[in-house]
This record gives C-alpha cells, sequence and structure tokens, in this order.
C-alpha cells in the first residue's frame, strides 16, 4: 500500500471513530482520548491529520454534504428530487453520514458552528432551482430562494421525526410525501406529470451510480 | 396564598428549573442535585411532584403540547395555521416550551421517550385537517394522515433550522412560507385564496387570546 493511501485510510479510520463517539456521547462530552482508544491510532497520527475536536466534528459534517454524483436528468426539478433519495440511501447505509446528521442537529453542541451543513444543502437547492427556471419548469410566482429554505427545513425536519419515531425506516415515504405536497407549488402541470416519484426511484438511481462509480 | 396555589407554583418553579438545566447540559448529564439547586427547594418538594427526572422531562414536553386555545374558525385550514403562528408566538415568550422543543430535539437523550410531542402534533393536525375534509376545504384525493405527518414533520425541520441559523428570529417567516408551498397541494381554490397567511396574523390572534384570558 502507498504511503498516501495510507494515509487516506489513517484519516478514514480516525473520522469513524469520531463519528462513533460523537453520537454516543454528543458532541461536547466527546474527548480526543476517547476517539483514539476507538480509533487505536497514535495521538501523533490523529493530530497529524485534525488539529482538534472542532476540526474532527467538521470532517464529519462533510459526510453530509449534498452529493454530488447524481446522474444529470433532463428535468432539473427530477435531479433535485434524486438528490434527496440518494442522500437518504447514503444515510441508511453509510455510518459517517449519519454521525454528520446527528452531529449538525446536536443542539447541546454549543462551541460548534452547526450553520455549514444546512447553508451548503441550501445552496445547492437553489442552484438545481435557479437551474429549472431557466429550463423553464417553475411556475412564474415561484422564489428559488425561498422554496431552497422551504425544502432544506422540511428535509431536516423529516430526517428527525424519522429517525424519532422510526429510526429512518419510513424516511424514504416521508420524503416522498414531502415532494408530493411541495411540487405542486412550485412545478408547471406537464413537468409536475412527468416527475418520477415512485418509490422504486431510489433503487434505480442507486443502481445507475453504482454502475458509473465501478 | 392558599395551599395548592403554592402547590401550583412550586411544581412551576421546579419545572422551569428542570427546563434550564436540560436545556444548559442535556438531559442525558442533568442530574436532580442541580435542578434542585437551580430552583431552590427541598428534594422533598422535589420528589412530591416529580418522582424521577423522566418525569421532569415529561412535565416540559406538556408545554410543548399543540395549544388548544386558538380562536375558532369557519375554515379549519385557517385554524391549523392559527395553531403554528400561536406556537411560535409561545416558542418566543414562554421558557418552557422553547425548553420543550429542544429536549423533544435531544439525541443524546437515549433513555427519554421523545415520542409523544410528535405524535401529539400528529394527532392534533389530524383532526383539524379531517374537519377541514368535512367542511369541503380539501382537494379530493389529499390522504389527511399523509398530509398531517407531513406538516409535523416540516414544521420540526423549520423550527431545528430557525433556531440553528437565527435563534427563531425567522421563524414566523419560514412557517408563512412552508404553508404558502403545501396549502396549494390541499386546499381547494376558493379555501386557498381565502386564507391569511400574512405576517401580521400573529398579532391578531395573539391580541384575541389575551382579551379572551383576561
Amino acid at each position: 500500500m502507498a504511503k498516501q493511501d495510507r494515509a487516506i485510510r489513517t484519516r478514514q479510520t480516525i473520522l469513524e471513530a469520531a463519528a462513533v463517539v460523537f453520537e454516543r456521547q454528543g458532541y461536547q462530552a466527546a474527548t480526543i482520548t476517547e476517539i483514539l482508544k476507538v480509533a487505536g491510532v497514535t495521538k501523533g497520527a490523529l493530530y497529524f491529520h485534525f488539529e482538534s475536536k472542532e476540526e474532527l466534528a467538521l470532517g464529519v459534517f462533510d459526510a453530509q454534504e449534498p452529493p454530488e454524483q447524481v446522474p444529470p436528468q433532463p428535468l432539473k426539478l427530477q435531479e433535485l428530487v434524486d438528490t434527496g433519495l440518494w442522500f437518504i440511501h447514503r444515510l441508511r447505509t453509510n455510518l459517517l453520514t449519519r454521525a454528520g446528521v446527528r452531529l449538525s442537529m446536536d443542539q447541546q453542541a454549543h462551541t460548534l458552528d452547526r450553520r455549514g451543513p444546512f447553508l451548503r444543502w441550501r445552496e445547492m437547492l437553489l442552484s438545481l432551482l435557479d437551474q429549472a427556471r431557466e429550463n423553464g419548469e417553475l411556475l412564474p410566482h415561484v422564489d428559488t430562494s425561498e422554496s431552497a429554505d422551504l425544502i432544506m427545513g422540511a428535509f431536516t425536519g423529516i430526517q428527525m421525526v424519522s429517525q424519532t419515531l422510526s429510526d429512518y425506516a419510513d424516511l424514504e415515504e416521508r420524503y416522498i410525501s414531502m415532494q408530493r405536497h411541495v411540487l405542486p407549488s412550485l412545478a408547471v402541470p406537464s413537468v409536475l406529470a412527468a416527475l418520477d416519484l415512485s418509490p422504486g426511484r431510489t433503487e434505480r438511481i442507486t443502481a445507475e451510480l453504482a454502475a458509473v462509480q465501478d
């Protein structure tokens, strides 16, 4: 294994250990000592990659970034829908994504700036909505900035509720229901009718992505 | 002061102290000892009203219940909108409500059943939506159970986001935007046009409620 590969793996091991400890104890109570113990690396290795607990948290947040790899679609509103579905898939399968979401909602993390993940999701949604506008997909009265805010907020909430009530088991269903409620106030009728909001959509996207990544 | 009045006041003092300590330290780290110190009451007084830390948390949750005192409206969808606006007002002015919301979203509270507040909001929304259906306010395809879930989830999310980004300063604006995005998929056009979603609405409701309570 090349030196660089090893460094990337060590970094990943440390991040996953941090994710585990943040989830278990919350950000405020988590300690570097505990993270070192879970990661099984030396203090030197950890501090080579991350200068502080806050930097570890920001690293975990990165795993919660809006995905950029969703297959491009002729309808940008479909791409917006797909981005959420893909994120839900990652939330179920990826430890770091899950930890990132929980950390961004950790209200006891008083010393951590948690605004980043929310603002970056908002920005990604706004960009897709602006492209949808250029494509002629949106109703004339739509304020893309306001709609980006709303979708980001509503998506945050259904994640919180789904986690509390079903440990994310019903998240996809809640997400599709959210889009069914919101899209009629955004999309022109012909676009609305063409959007795929069926439950099988996630599998098709993840299969397509897996094919690209292989 | 009658004996009963004093008991009610003591109970309230203890609940507010619990709210302060839960907010400061999170549920898991909070201790009865700390709550006693903040409340300035005896251990006996506290245990007379609350048997455990969990019971204190459930008491704080009660302050986060959906309000029942919103003035009745001919349009049940208006009543639904008003209930949210009134809750936002209470969230800004009432320490216990604020603490209840935060506690219901405290993901580190592993030993606390946090489902109650979410389920009771859902139930209240469902009841209003079912009344709206009987009134002929809803579009024929609306599934009231699904819509109640969605509104509860979206409202949860905008509270989380507004708290993180603006300490609730923009919550009313986000809430009105949410309703503007969701109601077109629920209400028949004549009802939609008749709903008051203007920013002045909150002041009118709170003034009306204050007049009733005086």
